[in-house]
């Protein structure tokens, strides 16, 4: 096991890498802790979860939402959680951003921890302490940004992650290496998905390096007001085309890659398109897709990232170096229109 | 005007007595800001309305509610609101209670200020930037604490208070008087209501010096470790008989203190327990109430200040000089039914 501590704005979060799940034990006791997870995790990982309060919800985003967050709390009333109870949360991405949203709120913030149990949520949405839940259309419009006391990686939980959740998590994995890390960009173009589902050290090694990739961005700048905006990419026309379609996070996210580097192409002269491209397709994700550019145009006008008339784009200059412009709704009209 | 600055853990918090309401245009900008009201506070001062956007919830404590801030953000969101809005709560403390947790959680927090309209926003809610709503029977059961970024206080808006809310407000001041003011104390033993709504110099001598002693006590313990909890006195039993009885928050304080003056006299010994009655009645505040002992208990054991099988107590040791004292369920129970 590798510990590893970060210390935020107004706590320290400690990482447990080649951790075992009954590590938990280790870090809050079963008396003062409930978990949350999902139908498929706990049908999957029954016994794991033997002796520990849990609160299971329906799997998958549609149920991201308040009606959700509104039945957790309801359980922890019921189970008596107070604020020494601390909440942990199993699962994927989606059971990341709800416990951390309800751990926020309930009785004004309680402790809470997460066991990321897919790709998506180890390298990107177990960390950082964004969370929320979707309001209609509009994605995480409702959250808080709260950091965890701590996140274990038990790599062998992975072992039962259906294919297209790899798939959705090497989303994230491009995008780090698009906005960040070129020689991470130039492995992933040497290898294919198997190589890392068929090697568990390699495959722990990439996760551990894009969840300290991702750390070090957001521990300068938690609350997003600068390089951490650089995490968006692919995310703007990614979350708009997301809840549209009710198509996977990451298939959204390679979409919103492929899309932000045809912008790229106009404004900034990025050249590399069509290795991004490539990348993408070879880990088995949509770098293009068909989508209804005046209703996902309405939708980008109420993104988070919006200010006044524009929005803050995630741009790539080159292969691992990103940058941010603010574009006019407009100019985002006419560029929609010239895919 | 008199301008105070407030520095807490991630911001700074401007408060503007003697103010008027149209200073908020010096504040915020027009466009940029949402107004939060009621229908009561909308009804009486539509005028100074004019110009802002404004969303109006319907007046009362049983609408401080999930089902209400589900409506506030979908309107945020009809309005084009974004994280360069500011939200305005402008009324009683359930007012500022829902707009602050608005705030908070919109787009993961946007920024809010106040203009408190009621004695007891003026006092308490408005200040320290506990926010929430209630949850069934179980007040502010799920919030945030989070500073608003101005406070303004023009005092003419008490002006159309109704005598039933500057009893409650009331409530407050003698709250803070007991654990924190012998001579406030003995100054409002003095006199009676009417003085101060005759006299608004008074009056507004009396707010200030209520909302610095609150602010005070926040300050130096933002998340309430240590001597803001004494800010809960009457408020355990307080909360407990508000929701059950769905009665006014300062008569539910007023009982709450009635009940923890008794629970005083037999733990440190308290010896007033009549100056302080007297000083509830001579406000038009009752500090005794027939409530369901068994009932209220239940209640009690899903309270936010307990701890495993104790709750936190503000007790008082003498007038201006209050404690906190862990007393077990059990003891409460027998305390309660020797009433």
């Amino acid at each position: 096991m590798i510990k590893k501590s970060f210390s935020f704005s107004s706590s320290t979060v400690n990482y447990y890498f080649n951790a075992d799940f009954n590590y938990l034990e280790q870090l809050v006791s079963k008396d003062n802790a409930v978990i949350v997870t999902d139908e498929n995790v706990f049908a999957k990982h029954q016994k794991k979860f033997k002796g520990w309060k849990s609160i299971i919800i329906k799997a998958g985003e549609q149920h991201k939402v308040q009606a959700t967050v509104d039945d957790i709390i309801q359980q922890l009333i019921d189970v008596g959680a107070d604020r020494n109870t601390t909440l942990v949360g199993v699962g994927g991405g989606v059971i990341t951003d709800i416990t951390g949203y309800v751990a926020g709120i309930y009785m004004r913030g309680i402790a809470f921890g997460f066991v990321p149990t897919s790709i998506l949520a180890m390298v990107d949405a177990a960390i950082g302490g964004k969370n929320g839940i979707d309001v209609g259309l509009y994605k995480n419009m409702v959250g808080l940004i709260k950091q965890p006391a701590f996140l274990l990686y038990d790599f062998s939980l992975l072992k039962s992650l259906p294919k297209e959740e790899w798939v959705n998590g090497f989303a994230e994995v491009i995008k780090h290496a698009c906005i960040k890390d070129a020689p991470m960009f130039n492995m992933l173009e040497e290898n294919k998905l198997d190589y890392f589902q068929k090697d568990p050290e390699n495959l722990a090694k990439l996760i551990q390096r894009n969840a300290l990739l991702k750390t070090k961005v957001v521990v300068t700048d938690e609350f997003e007001n600068g390089d951490r905006k650089l995490l968006n990419f692919g995310h703007t026309i990614g979350h708009a085309v997301e809840n549209l379609y009710k198509i996977p996070h990451g298939h959204a996210v390679s979409i919103g890659m492929g899309v932000a580097c045809k912008f790229s192409e106009e404004i900034t002269g990025f050249k590399d398109t069509a290795r991004v491209v490539n990348v993408l397709k070879q880990y088995g994700l949509p770098p293009q897709f068909e989508f209804d550019k005046e209703e996902t145009f309405r939708i980008l006008k109420s993104d988070k990232k919006k200010s006044n008339q524009s929005i803050n784009y995630v741009l790539l200059n080159k292969i691992g170096k990103a940058t941010i412009v603010p574009l006019p709704f407009e100019q985002i009209h006419a560029l929609i229109n010239n895919l």
